[in-house]
């Protein structure tokens, strides 16, 4: 794999960052990676571990001479960050970032940045609910989904660029609208999380069943729901906060389904539920066909992989 | 591990009597297991996989002698099953089941059951989102729990029989009455299945998003909500109408809170979303303590596992 960027700056150094980190010098992408994180203990833990060439102690620092500088914090706070390192940037540096939310981080970056910058928003479709510097890896990004946003950028040859950047991650890339990318990610992302933030919240709240049941019968179905629930809570209540028009309209549709499902489980009315359960069986069998989740039972949690005929 | 019941029959061939099979085989647990499912099918594949020493062609033929029937059908069709076997069975033959609601069990197998004949209905939490008599394994039941209700048995030491048969199968057993078992498990399971189902329903009905944007996308959190609405549509159907009361209580408590969660996001209370999403990380690790999921990252779908400090 060639360098595809000569400087490459890392703000905040989470999950995405660090998996970014191991990933480029995985495929030699980058010539020098520089890191900084608003924590203290975070930017001592990533020069313990060797996370980042060059752990800064501020963002001008890290984002100077940096061909291309990566935003890799909290969607509330990418405004912020931008305005501060704004005045530091090298000429013609592009920007992009990680967030979940595509339409205000526009918003709210976009107005700081200086006209001979360019600003390419970007969101990797992949994580763990696993968070900080220690939680990265160099193949998170394999065979996932990174979604750019191309027409804050006049400059095609940029958006190619950091289109090969993604792919040498492992990523596919695939360009996106941000008003279209905030409600696909409110559908298969930001709704399921609420749901299993609602649903695991409930469980800890039900008077006649206590936490000690809760967690012993989780196999059951319950522990999927709190591995989404267990994820960063400042990211998600940005989200939350920040795609507040398709979550909320998302919801509704959601609400209005169950609603119904329950009429259906009120008035004993089965085939209407074996019919729903049957359809929603052929939504499982179009990811595992994509290459999206894996076929082994249970997530391969230690069952034996099934031959399927 | 020696040998608990002389003759064992299965009654219905899927996932759970598959993995009930094997275990028993794995641990010697009994000297002969008779099958028998409904579909021509099933029965044949389970003889081409040697499920069972025996296959039977009538369920009748099947509780021949058994000590312990296992009846592992949909919870719908229990009584009919029940009503069936009953004039077959052994003197003093042990009868359990392994349905996921136990109230409405008990209440359509009892009174078909002989007065010599012991019944202990069971529920072990275990499965997949695979079913059929192809998709057991051994290993299912290891460190995970199995529920039996005791008092519809007057013999205490058939109780401790079928105990020590589940331990054999690797399992955990406790006692719980039929009650509080169906709330628990309307918390732990019912209720997270029909909001999964719910959730890939709405998914698969929105109109500005492809089903084909869902299924790519879905590595963001949806892809877990799908792995559990890919369960047994006629199993999942009778688990509804058979836990009627417990699944509606809890939809209803789910609901509340949903709509408190919605308010939150349309009033931009951040505070409020931060301290939920906190809380519900708690209950994560409890599970993990507990040893009822693996901390692998996205439940080691290929991730790299991570050191905890």
């Amino acid at each position: 794999m060639t360098q595809i960027y000569n400087r490459v700056a890392l703000i905040g150094l989470g999950l995405i960052a660090s998996s970014m980190f191991w990933g480029m010098k995985r495929a030699g992408l980058a010539g020098e990676v520089t890191g900084f994180a608003r924590s203290e203990d975070t930017r001592k833990r990533a020069r313990e571990i060797g996370l980042c060439d060059v752990v800064c102690d501020s963002a001008t620092d890290a984002v100077k001479d940096a061909d291309l500088v990566v935003l890799c914090v909290p969607v509330g706070v990418m405004g912020a960050v931008a305005a501060e390192i704004a005045p530091h940037l090298k000429q013609g540096a592009v920007i992009t970032d990680v967030g979940s939310v595509k339409a205000a981080v526009i918003r709210d970056v976009m107005p700081h940045l200086p006209d001979h910058a360019c600003f390419i928003p970007g969101h990797p479709l992949a994580g763990t609910e696993h968070s900080g510097p220690d939680a990265g890896f160099a193949e998170l990004y394999d065979n996932r989904w990174c979604l750019l946003i191309s027409d804050c950028c006049e400059n095609p040859a940029e958006i190619d660029r950091l289109t090969k950047f993604w792919e040498g991650l492992g990523a596919n890339v695939e360009q996106m609208d941000a008003e279209h990318h905030d409600l696909v990610l409110g559908v298969t992302s930001h709704a399921p999380h609420l749901i299993a933030y609602t649903m695991v919240g409930v469980a800890d709240d039900l008077r006649r069943v206590t936490d000690s049941e809760v967690i012993k019968y989780s196999a059951a179905g319950f522990r999927d729901f709190t591995r989404i629930a267990a994820s960063d809570p400042t990211m998600w209540r940005d989200v939350f906060l920040n795609n507040k028009e398709a979550t909320l309209e998302i919801l509704g549709r959601f609400t209005e389904e169950l609603f119904a499902l329950q009429r259906a489980i009120r008035t004993g009315d089965g085939d209407m539920l074996h019919d729903y359960f049957t359809r929603t069986r052929a939504i499982r069998r179009g990811i595992i066909e994509a290459g999206q989740d894996t076929d082994a039972p249970d997530f391969g949690r230690g069952g034996k992989p099934v031959e399927k005929d």
